[in-house]
């Protein structure tokens, strides 16, 4: 299997998952790369080019088992890893992410939380425990974490995420909307920036509203 | 102006405005396509080309102004137009989001919030007045509303989508992870697919594990 995919292709295997879920619930065993190009508003030479990425899923002019072609890439993009993950900050998001966010299906394993506010340490949320930040350091010296949650307030992202990284964790998935620099490129930064997806809209609100007249 | 810009140009407008945000705010005055690329980690002729869809920005071999630039797709993102939106659920995300979210940054006014819980309707949130649901289909007829954050329980959400769009209602931004599918296609629907990003990032986890051997 090759790998060393580009971003774009990278930030596509989500949505194909995503689809091909969608497809299988729908009683959909077998679909052409056509089809499934067009169920995602791309081209079918996208859609094999993307796959060639990782080796040869479909057979030609026979369209790809929707069911093989989810599990394989659930395979690449690490579903069955097993990553252990954390979560720093529990105040709206972070009780939201606890709370309905099914880290399970897509293969990480929420293993605690922790928060600043000592009159929520030691009680749990939705079946996960909430420790003292101050437990944060030796219990990442305990235990193996692959990745960490950080919803903590703005001001104390960059403090917080230099613990993750100092600690070993190896990826941080911020929802702080401040910019994790990675002087040491150790750890793998995923940002979540809510703006990106609300400017998208309203470029097409704008553009939509421009062609009206 | 050309508009009509394909989807991946458009989702990466509100990386340029934040990268150049960043500059102007270290002091950066003019930067040229090869470095704004660089910063991004885009190719310069894939800078250059993302511009001219919307016309010429910079002038061969001399760059870009910084803040004639970011002005400028501003305006494309239609950040100047002032949309009215309203949020339906104050849960945890939408909590979050009227706290934390400077919609007036983005060029939103976030004019109210609904509630199906008697208990907070009439109460306000970071001065943001919450209305009863019950008052969501009046207000509707009487006000102007552009868009709406969508932050209602899962399964609300298909029946609210559907009050908003018979209003009126222009564009969704989606976090109910509920696919509104648009039988109509008079709704602009953006969704936010949180697991898109955590598999994203679980992928270059994946990638460099393997990687180290």
């Amino acid at each position: 299997m090759k790998k060393n995919a580009p971003q774009p292709v990278i930030r596509r295997l989500p949505r194909y998952l995503r689809k091909l879920d969608e497809l299988a619930a729908a009683g959909i065993t077998r679909i052409s790369s056509a089809e499934l190009a067009e169920r995602l508003g791309l081209t079918a030479s996208q859609v094999r080019q993307d796959f060639s990425c990782f080796g040869e899923f479909g057979q030609q002019g026979y369209g790809y088992n929707v069911k093989a072609l989810r599990s394989e890439i659930a395979r690449i993009l690490g579903m069955d890893r097993d990553y252990k993950i954390i979560l720093l900050g529990v105040g709206n998001i972070g009780r939201a992410l606890i709370d309905k966010f099914r880290f399970n299906d897509w293969g990480f394993q929420l293993v605690c939380a922790f928060d600043n506010n000592p009159a929520i340490a030691g009680t749990e949320q939705n079946g996960v425990p909430i420790l003292s930040e101050k437990e944060l350091e030796p219990f990442l010296h305990e235990n193996k974490v692959d990745a960490a949650v950080l919803a903590v307030t703005k001001d104390f992202a960059v403090e917080v995420a230099n613990v993750l990284i100092a600690c070993g964790v190896d990826a941080i998935w911020n929802f702080t909307n401040e910019e994790i620099v990675e002087p040491y490129s150790q750890a793998i930064v995923e940002n979540i920036h809510f703006s990106d997806s609300l400017l998208a809209m309203s470029y097409c609100m704008t553009e939509r509203r421009d062609n009206r007249g």
